[in-house]
């Protein structure tokens, strides 16, 4: 699983239209949302974590909670984002992937949204800029 | 080399403070720049680039180009992005790389900026969000 994690200033999503050719997808509650002072964290489910997907959203989880305590901020939002890396989970294993991250997160105290899966969105971002506001995880299982 | 592709309706940036640790970086002529439809290329040089550094550098070019040329805009914003990889060449190596992209992006008839390489930054990004607004690549030589 690829993670770039950026500490905003403002995150807003809005959904365009359903992507093509996906048969998984989430069931939106809202057609688009906006945060303040909150963690975006873009995330890939790669194809080689279906395998050992527990550990791989354990060690994502970990990731993030320790992003967020660094830059000082309780709230993230889970951004699926097919656009970092070439080799992509199949959609019904990133969905299971991105629902179980959420309840990690939850789990060690953050306040966790996810945007919905399988949707071509629009969306504003504007990142602090300060030297701890952007990071890149590469997360893989130990056994891999 | 990894490119994330955005075709945005507004993209702004603005210097927060040179990057810790880097000798090698620009001396920018503006603190900040503000852009309406523009294709944003984030780039990430690796390590394996520099051995092929002029066939990477024409690879990212024609990415680039066909990218921009599907989604009909003429203007290309390249900003140094360390957040796409663990592996990265050596700053001097990505400036170069940089500014070989630039230069290589005008000869295919793109109007191409360039911001700041070795500084925090501050950035307001919009996707437009159609199905083609975004993209990933991930370029390297025929021979790596």
């Amino acid at each position: 699983m690829k993670l770039l994690l950026i500490h905003a200033e403002r995150f807003w999503w809005r959904i365009r239209e359903p992507a093509r050719g996906l048969r998984t997808r989430d069931e939106p509650e809202a057609e688009e949302a906006e945060y303040a002072d909150v963690v975006v964290a873009f995330a890939c489910v790669e194809e080689g974590d279906a395998g050992s997907l527990d550990e791989v959203v354990g060690r994502a989880a970990d990731a993030i909670a320790e992003f967020a305590s660094r830059v000082g901020c309780r709230e993230v939002v889970l951004y699926p984002y097919a656009h970092l890396s070439t080799r992509l989970a199949k959609p019904s294993v990133a969905l299971v992937a991105l629902k179980r991250l959420q309840a990690a997160l939850e789990t060690r105290g953050l306040v966790a949204s996810r945007s919905p899966f399988g949707y071509y969105k629009e969306f504003m971002l504007h990142c602090k800029g300060h030297p701890l506001s952007e990071a890149f995880r590469d997360i893989s299982a130990s056994t891999s």
